[in-house]
C-alpha cells in the first residue's frame, strides 16, 4: 500500500503556537468574574476532623465562599468501583488530603483565607510502611470499607500452568527480592481546572486532563445529574498527563465550591500540591522465584508483588493487572502471580506512564540478568532464546501473538550499542571508573490485552463546502502529538490534505464519546475510528463524484483533494468543485457527517529492547549513563519524529527511575520532603546522555496501518537496562530503586 | 398523533440564567490578552480619501494596532454575489462609513486613538434622495462597479398574466403611491464581535450573529483561507437579531486588526453606530395600480417599488423578491412588479423582519382598504372573497396551497376585535376623538418560497449512556428560543426527557452546516433535520432493544426515557439500562451518533390577519393604539408560549413602523439626527395596547409537525392594520410612513 501522510513527519498540528507561546492552557483560561480556589490540607497523616470553624475565613474580604465535609462528603469515583474517595471527608488519611476549600477573589485572598480556619483534628496512629500496614494490629486506613481485609483491599491470585510442578521440573531456582520507589509524573503543566455553573443548573468544567468523558461520567454521578447537563471541555492544550491527569479527585470539591460561589471558580495546583497529592506512582516489593532448565530454558516464574497504593484506591487496578505482563514476553508454561493492593498513609498511588507494567518489567528484567549470569550465558541471547514468536499463544488472553519486531529490536540494538564491547569493557582495569553495558526488553499493554476488556474509539467527520474538513473526537491531545497523528490517519484515509483537517477534541458536548488518552491506546483505538469514518466520507464523496462525472465509483479514487478518474487521470475535479456542483449543492448532499465506531479486533503485541551503557565511578557510586538506545516495535510509525520525541522522553523518565528519582516522606510524619524541582532530582536536558531510538516496523496485519502504541513502551525497559548495566560493570547487586550513590557503593563493598 | 412534548410550553432553555443576569452574551467575553477595538468613521457622506496618517495614533502608549485600507481593502461578501463590500476603502460612500480602525488596550484608548488619526478627505457631491439618484446626473455612489447602471443596482420584472390585459378587463383602476421608512432592529443587544488568532494562524471569531457558517464562508473566502482554519461561534445567548445580525461587514475588518495586533480583538459597536452602520429596513417608494370587478374580484395589480438599498448592496435582494408577495394571499389573474434597487449616500439598508415583506404588505393591505372604500365593501368580506384557497397553484412558485387557516384568522380576529362596531365607532360625533378598526393580512416567505431555492436543515445527535442526549446544530438561537423548540422536537420524536436534551448551536467546528436563523425557517428547515435525527435515534434504540429484549422491534416504543413493549407494558427497560446492558456497552455499540440532512418537501405558505382599534386625536394629530389582535396560521404551534412573545413583539415593532419609528438623516450631510433610543421613538411596553394573539394551527400535512414559520410573519400585517384604522377612523388618507402627528393633521386638513 502507498501511503502519502501517514509515515511522514510534517510540523505539528499547534507547533505554531507553542513556539510562539500563544497557546493557551487551562492555568490561562480567565472567564468573566472568575474566582480562585486553594485547598486547605491536612498537616497529619492521620486524623479525625472534629470540628471546623470556617467563620474567620468567611469574614476575609476576597472570601465568597467555603465548602467543607458538611456540603462535600459526596463519593467522587473514576475508572473503577473501587478507586473511590469523598470529595471532603470528616477524616483525613495522608499528609496533604484535602480538608475544606475557599473561593476567593485571587489565589492571594484564597491563600489568606485558608490561615483562618480553624481545624480540630483528633490525632489517629498512621503507617507509612507498606508491611507493616499488612500487620494485624496495623492502624486502619479505611475501617469504614467493606471490601478490604485491614488495609488490604485487593489480593489477585493468577496462575497459567502449575508453577509448584514447573519448580520441580527446573534445573535452577532463584529467588530474589525488589523494590521500587515513589516517583511522580512532573508534567511540565500543573494541574488546573476551573468550575462553571449556569443559571440553569449546568455544570461546565475546563480541565487539563487525559479524559473527558470519565471525568464527565465521575462529575454527573457524584453530582446525580444527567450527563447531559455536566460538560467537560480538555482545552486543546495539556502540558503533558503520563497517567497523573485523570484521577484528581479535586474536581468534585471544585464543582461544589463553584455552585456554592455562583461563579466561575479556577483551581491551580501549586508545583508542591501536584508532587505530593496527585497520585504518584505505587511503591512495589516484588519477591521473584524462578525455575530454569540448564539450557536456558525458562520453566516457572513465580512473583508475589505488594503494591502500596497509598491513601486512596486509585492504584488498585496496578495489583491484578500486574500479572499479565509476565506472560507476554517471553515463553513459560508455568507462570503465578499472587498480588497485593495495600493502604497506608501515604499520598495516593495511582496511574502512571507504563502503569502496572513499568515497576513489574523492572523486577522481571533485572531477574533475568542475575539468571544470565548464574546460567553463564549472554543475557541477550537468553532472552532471543526465549521470547515468544509470531503464532505462540499469550496465555493472558489465549490470542496468538499476531506481529514482532522483538528479535530485530534485540539484534539492531545489540549492534546499535556496541554489545560485541560489553565483557570488554566490563571491569576495565586501572581506575575506580568501570564501563558496563546493560539491556532489557519489555511488552505491554494494548486493547485487548484481556479479551474481555472494551476497546472502543469513535470518530464523527464532516466536511466543508471547499472539501476542507472537521474532526471530532472524544479524546485529548495531551501533548504527545494526538491531534496531528488523527489528522494524518483522516488526510490518508480520505484523501485530503493534511493542513486543511481541523480537529476539535475531548468536549463532551459536542464530539463523540472517547475514553482516555492513556494507556498507549489512542492510536490504535481512536486511530481505528478515524480511518473507518474517512474512508466512509471518501466513499461519499467518489459516490456523488461518480453520479456528477458519469463515472463507476471503482474507478475513481480520491488524492490531495482531488476526484480522478483511475483509468483516464485527466478526467478529474476539485472536492471543492464537487461539493459546489448545483446536484450536490442543492439538495444538501455536500452536507457530508460520517461516524464511526472501530473495536480494536485483538490484542496488538508492542515489543522493544533498551540498552544502556554507562560509567560507574567505583569510589564515589556514582553512575553516568552515558549513551541509550531504544529499539521498539512500533508496529508503523504514523508520525516517526513524534514516536521518536516519545522515545527520548521514555529515556529521560526511565533514567530517573533507575538512579535518581523518588519522593520522600518524612518517616516520623508522612511529610513530603523534596516535592519540589529543587529537591526532586528530574534529569535535565544537560543530564541526558547520547540516544539513539530504532523504529522497527513489523506492520501488524490486524490494527490500522499497521500500528501498536508507544506512548507508554517508551519508559518501561529503560530501568532495568540502566541497572543491568550497572550490574554488568561493577558486578554489585542492588535491586532497590532507584540505584542511589549510597546504595551502589553499600554493594560495591559488599 | 398523540403529542407528549410539542405544542406544550415548558420553561425556555436558558431563561434560568436570562433571569439570574448569568447568561453570556458576546459583549461580556474576556479572552487573556484581549485587546479592544473601535472604528474611525466618515464625517462625510461620499468623499475620497487622499491619505491617512496613523503615526499620532500608533504612537499612543495604549494602542497595538492600527489598519486602513493599506491592509484592508479586502472585499467582503455575504448573503449573494452583489452584497459586497471592502473591509476599508479609499473612498467612503455615507456618513459613518469604516476609513480605519484601532486595537487597543481598552476602549477609551481606542476612542482616544481614533482622534490622533489624520484623514485627508477629497470631499464628493452626495445624494440622498432614491428619486433623485436615478437621474442620469446623479453622483454615482459605486462608479466602479460594472453590474450598475448609474446608481441602479438591480431592476427585476417579473410577470404572472398580463397585467396590460387585465386592466383593460378591469370595471376600475386606481392608481396610488405608498412609501415606507428607514426603521432600526433595535435587538436589546448591541453587535460585538471578538477575533482571536491563534499561532498557527488559525482564525476564530465569536459574534453576535444570525449565522456562523455564512460568517466563517465569507471570512474564509475573503481572508483566502480553508473553511476549516476559520471558526465562527455565535454564543448561546444572542440579545435579538431581527436581520441586523449577519449582514455587517466589521468582521472583515476586526479579523484583520487582530492579526495584525496578535492578541484576541474584541469590538463592540455603540448603540449609535448600531443604528445607523448596520443595515437598516430599506426606506421603499411603491407606486401601485390595481384593477377590480364592481363585485370586488381582483382581475390585475401592478406594483413598481424603488427601493432605496443605501450605500452598500445589502438590501438589493428586496427587489427581486418583493414580487413573490404578490401571489401568496389573494387570486389575482394578472400581477406584475417592477423593481429597481438603487444606491444612495445613505447608511446601508439590508434585511429585517419581513424582509422584502413587511414594506410592501403594507400597500397592498392600505391599497385594499382604499379600494373597499371605493367599492363600497366591507374590507373583511373583500379579503375573504379573494383569498386563495387550498390546492389553489400560487404562481410564483406553481404550487398548490397546501393548508391555510386565513378564512379563520379572519373570521376569529374579527370577533376577537369587534369588528361589528367599526362602523358605529366611526366619527363618532361630539368630540375631536374618532374610535377605527382596521384590518389587514398577511402571507410570507417559507422555506421553498420560490420552488429553485435550497432549504437544507442538517442535525446531529449523540447519545450519552444515560439515556440524556446531545443535539447540535448549526444555527444559532437569536433569542426565540430555537434551542427549547428543536429540544422539543427531539424530546419528542426519539421518545426522550426534554430536560436530558442538550443542545449545541452555531459552532463551525462541531455543529453540521446550517444556515441563517433568519427567513422564519429554522422550525421548518432544521426542525426536519432534528425530527428525522431523532427518529433515526430511537430506531437504532428499539433495534438494540428488540436484541437485549428478545422482542421484536416494531412491538417496541420509546416513551420518557423507556423503552416499552406495547403488547407488555410490564416488559421494559430504561434508556439507560439498555444502553449500559453488557451486550451493548462492550462493542461500543451504546455509541449512537446520528445526522439527518432535510430538504423543505415544498412551499409551506405562513397565513394571518391582523386588527387594530385605535382612538385619533383630530386636534393633535395623535394616534392612540387601543388594542391589537394578532390571528395567526402557524400550522402548529411547538411552544404556543412562545409563538404568542413572537407576534406580542410584532406588534410592538408594527405599530413602531406605523405611527413613530423612523431613522432621520440630515438632508444636507446625511449625518444620522435620531440614532439613539432617546430621539428614536421605539414604543416601550408601557406604550404598548391591550394585545390578543389567536393561534391558528391548520397542521400543515407538508412539514414537520404540522408547523409554519412566524417569525417575521408576525409584524408584517400590524402596520397597515394601525393605518387602516386610522383611515377608518377618520377618513384622512395617509399613504406615507410612519403616520406622524403632523402628517395625520395634514391629511385631516385635506
Amino acid at each position: 500500500m502507498k501511503l502519502n501522510v501517514v509515515g511522514t513527519s510534517p510540523p505539528m498540528k499547534g507547533s505554531g503556537e507553542k513556539t510562539t507561546g500563544t497557546a493557551e492552557y487551562t492555568v490561562d483560561m480567565k472567564l468573566p468574574g472568575m474566582l480562585y480556589a486553594k485547598i486547605l490540607r491536612s498537616p497529619h497523616a492521620h486524623a479525625n476532623i472534629k470540628s471546623i470553624d470556617t467563620s474567620k475565613a468567611l469574614a476575609h474580604p476576597g472570601v465568597k465562599a467555603v465548602v467543607t465535609h458538611k456540603e462535600c462528603r459526596i463519593l467522587y469515583t473514576v475508572t473503577h468501583g473501587s478507586a473511590r474517595e469523598y470529595g471532603l471527608d470528616t477524616k483525613v488519611r495522608y499528609y496533604g488530603d484535602k480538608v475544606a476549600a475557599v473561593a476567593a477573589v485571587s489565589e492571594k485572598a484564597a491563600e489568606e483565607a485558608l490561615e483562618l480556619i480553624d481545624v480540630d483534628y483528633e490525632v489517629l496512629p498512621a503507617v507509612f510502611d507498606v508491611e507493616k500496614a499488612m500487620e494485624p494490629n496495623a492502624p486502619v486506613v479505611h475501617p469504614e470499607r467493606d471490601d478490604c481485609d485491614g488495609n488490604i483491599l485487593d489480593v489477585s491470585v493468577q496462575e497459567w500452568g502449575d508453577v509448584g510442578e514447573g519448580f520441580m521440573k527446573s534445573d535452577i531456582v532463584i529467588e530474589k527480592r525488589f523494590t521500587t520507589q515513589r516517583v511522580c509524573h512532573c508534567a511540565m503543566e500543573p494541574h488546573a481546572m476551573l468550575a462553571s455553573w449556569d443559571g440553569d443548573g449546568n455544570l461546565t468544567m475546563w480541565s487539563s486532563e487525559q479524559t473527558a468523558y470519565m471525568i464527565r461520567d465521575s462529575l454527573a454521578e457524584a453530582l446525580e445529574m444527567p450527563r447531559s447537563k455536566v460538560r467537560v471541555i480538555v482545552p486543546p492544550y495539556v502540558g503533558g498527563g503520563f497517567g497523573g491527569k485523570y484521577e484528581s479527585s479535586e474536581k468534585i470539591v471544585l464543582a461544589v465550591l463553584a455552585r456554592k460561589a455562583g461563579r466561575p471558580v479556577m483551581l491551580r495546583l501549586s508545583r508542591e500540591e501536584v508532587f505530593h497529592t496527585t497520585r504518584t506512582r505505587s511503591p512495589c516489593i516484588f519477591e521473584t522465584k524462578t525455575g530454569v532448565m540448564k539450557d536456558g530454558t525458562l520453566v516457572a516464574r513465580y512473583i508475589k508483588a505488594i503494591v502500596d497504593i497509598g491513601s486512596y484506591a486509585w492504584g488498585a487496578i496496578i495489583s491484578s493487572r500486574a500479572a499479565s505482563y509476565m506472560t507476554l514476553t517471553y515463553k513459560c508454561p508455568h507462570i503465578k502471580y499472587e498480588g497485593y493492593g495495600v493502604f497506608t498513609n501515604t499520598p495516593p498511588s495511582g496511574a502512571m506512564r507504563g502503569y502496572t507494567s513499568t515497576p513489574i518489567h523492572y523486577a522481571m528484567e533485572a531477574e533475568l540478568d542475575e539468571i544470565a549470569d548464574t546460567l553463564g550465558v549472554d543475557p541477550s541471547e537468553f532472552r532471543l532464546k526465549n521470547q515468544l514468536h509470531v503464532g505462540d499463544i499469550i496465555p493472558v488472553n489465549g490470542l496468538p501473538v499476531s506481529s514482532s519486531g522483538l528479535r530485530e529490536c534485540i539484534l539492531r540494538g545489540r549492534e546499535a550499542i556496541g554489545w560485541e564491547n560489553r565483557q570488554k569493557t566490563k571491569g576495565v582495569e586501572g581506575g575506580a571508573k568501570k564501563r558496563g553495558i546493560g539491556m532489557a526488553c519489555y511488552s505491554h499493554y494494548s486493547p485487548m490485552l484481556r479479551s474481555h476488556e472494551r476497546s472502543v474509539g469513535n470518530a464523527v467527520l464532516k466536511v466543508n463546502v471547499d472539501g476542507s474538513f472537521h474532526l471530532l473526537l472524544g479524546v485529548p491531545d495531551i501533548g504527545q502529538g494526538l491531534r496531528t497523528i488523527m489528522a494524518q490517519i483522516a488526510a490518508e484515509a480520505l484523501g485530503g490534505r493534511l493542513d486543511e483537517i481541523d480537529v476539535t477534541l475531548a468536549d463532551t458536548a459536542v464530539t463523540p464519546w472517547g475514553t482516555t488518552t492513556a494507556a498507549s491506546r489512542s492510536t490504535m483505538e481512536t486511530g481505528g475510528a478515524v480511518k473507518m469514518a474517512s474512508e466512509d466520507m471518501k466513499n461519499r464523496l467518489l459516490e456523488l463524484a461518480s453520479n456528477t462525472l458519469g463515472v463507476p465509483s471503482e474507478d475513481l479514487e480520491a488524492v490531495d483533494s482531488r476526484v480522478i478518474c483511475v483509468s483516464n487521470p485527466d478526467e478529474s475535479m476539485s472536492f471543492s468543485e464537487l461539493l459546489n456542483h448545483p446536484d450536490v449543492f442543492h439538495t444538501g448532499d455536500n452536507v457530508i457527517v460520517t461516524k464511526a465506531t472501530y473495536n480494536v479486533p485483538t490484542f496488538i503485541p508492542p515489543y522493544g529492547a533498551a540498552f544502556a551503557d554507562v560509567e560507574v565511578d567505583t569510589e564515589t557510586g556514582m553512575v553516568d549513563v552515558l549513551r541509550m538506545v531504544a529499539a521498539s516495535d512500533i508496529g508503523r510509525a504514523i508520525h516517526p519524529e513524534s514516536v521518536k520525541g516519545q522515545l527520548e522522553g521514555g529515556i529521560q523518565m526511565g533514567i530517573g527511575y533507575a538512579l535518581t528519582e523518588e519522593l520522600k516522606l518524612d518517616p516520623e510524619t508522612g511529610a513530603p520532603l523534596n516535592n519540589n524541582f529543587l529537591d526532586y532530582k528530574l534529569l535535565r536536558s544537560l543530564d541526558m546522555p547520547e540516544m539513539e531510538v530504532i523504529l522497527v516496523e513489523p506492520v501488524d496485519p490486524n490494527s490500522v496501518y499497521g500500528v501498536k502504541g508507544i506512548g507508554e513502551m517508551a519508559v518501561i525497559p529503560m530501568a532495568p537496562a540502566v541497572r543491568n548495566a550497572v550490574y554488568n560493570a561493577t558486578g554489585a547487586v542492588v535491586r532497590d530503586l532507584p540505584i542511589t550513590m549510597e546504595r551502589l557503593l553499600k554493594a560495591l563493598k559488599s
